[in-house]
């Protein structure tokens, strides 16, 4: 038997499938332009399936009579991969950069409720060295009677606490039609939590031009948010930044569960830089900072934190956000920790 | 101490709190126009607060200093409950009825692929009983490179077999921006499971004048799931059907774990009916029938299945379809289970 | 390449792998004393392991340089497996039946309070035609100040009871120097989800020669609990009852989440009788009912129930018992449905 | 209204709950020797409770006609708490420190397969620094097919490791029969992950005199992880050192998902030192160190970690075994962390 490739896939068949079955299956990858070979053996045989990926992804082997399991041998994602990309990629932000040694230090109001407390908190966060800006206009919140941001207006506020500050802005796109707003105040559009799975979503912004960061949906395994992270870059966009900001589980003391060994993980998977949303997993003030710390250690390329004036007096997510006062000690122990791992902060 | 509503919440402050502490939670509620009452204690005390819920879901209390904890008395939704329509809804889609007695059994194709299966299966479905026809045309698939759906093409496929069969038709809606499209051609509008917290295309579905059918993501909470029927019903769409279609767990046998108890407490908590997909939970064919006798056995006021002429040739999710073949007596152990509960297929 | 066996691993080396590091797979396969066929392909070699599953297993393949994953082929489980014994299994207890079509009915108090309340309780559930009568005397809590069981007091009671009624008693055994006295007592010895990888007890209750009912751990996949059952079996005692009693999920509006598709799945897998606990899952006494319901019509070969006469009096777990004044409602509805699936009680 | 005490519970009523049920709760708590207070209101009446936790924990009034809900307000458990003890503990073992400041920094052998393997792995680790030795002599497995520890035989060669290298000895015990082996060999007990709910060996323990190590089980809370340490600090055994060693998620790239914010979370809520295993989380060598890195930012008091000499020939879990030959840069890594945080290795 010579076998020219390596199997994409291999079928387990079960050991009371029929030669009939087998030979179904081998029919069908034929068909598909894919090649076949076929080990039988006492209690099962097992066929090895060589081709495209897309074609072999999208037969439906498992559903065959006889197929026991299917199992996947190489990884759904491709532009993302190290395999395509050895190199860890630089995204680089009107002159500020994250990944491969360099360290983004993002941090912002969660939501902008007045030009005087997005100013105030930009002006913090800048005067202690952070290298982006966030903030959010418009908000996406479980509870319609919730406070759901100030939209354009919002957008205006932070244009505005961008040029003061010169630092670049990440914020929220929710909605494929406000797209072109977005990407005219916008210097990083981010994709929520909630949104990690709205392909449309994930394909426009792919053709917007603009570098992405990507939030791990709190349900998402590791391998679709390397998926969606495709669905931008087969757009032709590669300035794509992932972040991890907490699953669900049944742990029940913090909002999310952080997932840190996501970020060595990733960083394995994927040559794209990989950063960590503490406030939002945690959900509470005092745990920011620790896991902050820790996913500096586990080698994340950044990290974006909620830093407010007043927290008590916060519209959304009050309880998780760092009180502008205190953000001096925190963002010290952040740069010594980066500089620890070998990270440049700039 | 006159208290002349009862506590919309419950604020427990720390056994540290200051007088002040406690004296700021107090004035912040009053600022708010909302009431408070205070319970002193030895280890603790507790501050009961009354007013909108609104108003109170949107202050921070858990971010003030000395709280220790903030307790909800009362959920979260409003219209979509038992509290304000304690009598089960009808919704009535062009004469065929879910909820309350009503069972509604709809089956079709998982994807339109070609005009001649989705025929085919419609015919087969329609001669069994069913009482709406699915189909989808716009799919939202985790890989880029799978097949996306036949889009506009694909609605009128689904046109034509509602008008040789009669059926209503239920087909999932991605995209704001292809609300005109779907309206035109859906009877029901489905919110598919990633998009559940979708909260702009939740509100614009919610002005369509259409009945909507929405399903609970993967990871999301009951209570989230039904704080996305509120955003709909807000808009003034009372058409409101939920669907459980199984949860993210460690489990690996199969593709979700079916949340059967999800029937019950959703049928308490809301006036709206639920029913089950139970080819998306289980990923297998073998599981669809006994996972969808034990919808209707736990109360369930629907189903939504998966059928195919051929599964082994699916361009979706071919190992989860009922052939077209056995939906015969599928079909038949569904409605002889259905009539046992009490149930009316019409 | 003439290969006489079937595959039971197929180890996917890395892209990178080098001729060595593959030699050195083969060698240590070898040198354990089983076969290697190599497939080299452009992007990945795959080598195919035959051999003894318990050698297999023990080789920590994983650990070798070069290794990307190893995929098991054949389930670790193999005396409770239908490959083993394709029939279903019937236990037998002192004249009543589980599996193969008879449907155990187990039902009684949560815990021994007193006498007065053990007697009470069996005496409704006897006339109600249970076929067998649960309780606990030893009862593990989360909480070293909770109720922890009368203990001996306790399985005496259980077993004026089981004299009086004529029912099989199942009782919980929590540790291995209290065999002898639950063996003297019970004619079901109940492993308790907390236990259920409590290895050394199941090899103990393997030896006792007595039937064994197993429930899930909340955080047990279905393969664990079949790999508990093995423990048990392997010891030469084949009369094991598995028992779903659900796991432990994000989803907080219920006590746990009843894995409902455990039951076709392990009716798939395995020889030996599934039933289920529906109210340990639900930990609220409306969901009984809805989720018994489900579990029958699901497939399981019984359901095992708590019940109590005054459940606001109870000393454990009173949200979720059954009064007994309810009971008999309770017991029609499971037997019409029992009914329906062919299932005979007795 | 005169409030001597603060409630320990908060006892909600239904918007439809009758004067009668109210007024028997009321008495149930009365007769139960505690206090209540009650505040009408327009949609619920709260029923505060004062009184023993111990005798409210024990109360079933979740199972009361009327209830709602039951909030608990103080923490089930209570001598493990800070508010019993509000300055952190530090284990002393034979004059190796752990907790408050001392890192604890155990390594070791997974498995006890052979003297040489663990005396060459014990003088490794000891020359590195490393303040505790682990090994297994007992091992809990999956498959009863496994290799299942030396038993009393590698007890005694961890006892000859730690003479020759002066560390103390930590190890785990499984089986009540076994405390007076272990307890003659072992300076630290340790109990495992399957076991943390086993409560007879966890009060055993408590009785033993030694200091123990309980690892958090694979689904247990962290509230449940406390009171599993209640049960042996009950018994009057104070030195107890909790260990995070991952959960189970739905995240299928890594075995466990290490809950990081655990160490924060615990940190604040009890005295005791709290360590982390990396090893058994991660389930892969290349994640040990940036998760163990992490660990330590966290705030841990320690890490526990297993060494081989020859990893890929491991009896037991070597794609997680760190090799001796790279142990040294492994140590250091953790040592410049811990430095970092202000902790001393000793």
């Amino acid at each position: 038997m010579a076998v020219t490739g390596s199997p994409e896939l291999l079928i387990v068949m079960s050991a009371h499938a029929t030669p009939d079955q087998i030979e179904d299956v081998v029919a069908r990858l034929d068909e598909a332009g894919c090649a076949a070979y076929v080990t039988e053996g006492k209690d099962a045989t097992v066929i090895g399936a060589i081709g495209e990926r897309e074609l072999l992804a999208a037969l439906p082997l498992e559903g065959f009579p006889g197929v026991e399991q299917v199992l996947p041998i190489l990884k759904p994602y491709k532009l993302v991969s190290r395999e395509i990309s050895p190199d860890p990629s630089v995204i680089d932000v009107r002159g500020r950069r994250i990944g491969h040694g360099w360290f983004g230090f993002i941090a912002g109001p969660c939501t902008v409720e007045t030009r005087a407390q997005t100013l105030e908190t930009a002006r913090v966060v800048a005067a202690e060295g952070v290298t982006m800006l966030r903030g959010g206009a418009f908000k996406p919140r479980t509870s319609p009677y919730a406070f759901q941001g100030l939209g354009l207006e919002g957008l205006k506020i932070l244009a505005e606490a961008r040029d003061e500050t010169g630092l670049p802005l990440v914020t929220e796109l929710m909605d494929p039609r406000d797209v072109d707003a977005v990407v005219e105040y916008a210097d990083v559009i981010q994709i929520g939590a909630r949104n990690m799975q709205n392909f449309n979503l994930l394909s426009e912004v792919g053709r917007a031009g603009k570098p992405v960061l990507i939030k791990r949906g709190p349900s998402a395994s590791i391998e679709e948010l390397l998926m969606a992270a495709e669905y931008v870059v087969k757009e032709g966009n590669t300035q794509v930044i992932l972040c991890e900001r907490g699953i669900k589980t049944f742990e029940r003391s913090t909002r999310y569960t952080l997932d840190i060994s996501a970020i060595p993980v990733l960083k394995h998977e994927t040559h794209l830089p990989v950063i960590v949303d503490p406030s939002h997993a945690a959900g509470k003030r005092d745990l920011v900072l620790p896991l902050a710390r820790a996913a500096v250690a586990a080698g994340a390329d950044g990290v974006i934190v909620e830093v407010h004036p007043r927290p008590e007096e916060a519209l959304c997510d009050g309880p998780q956000l760092i009180p502008t006062a205190e953000f001096g000690e925190f963002a010290g122990e952040i740069r010594a920790l980066a500089s620890l791992m070998g990270k440049t902060i700039g």
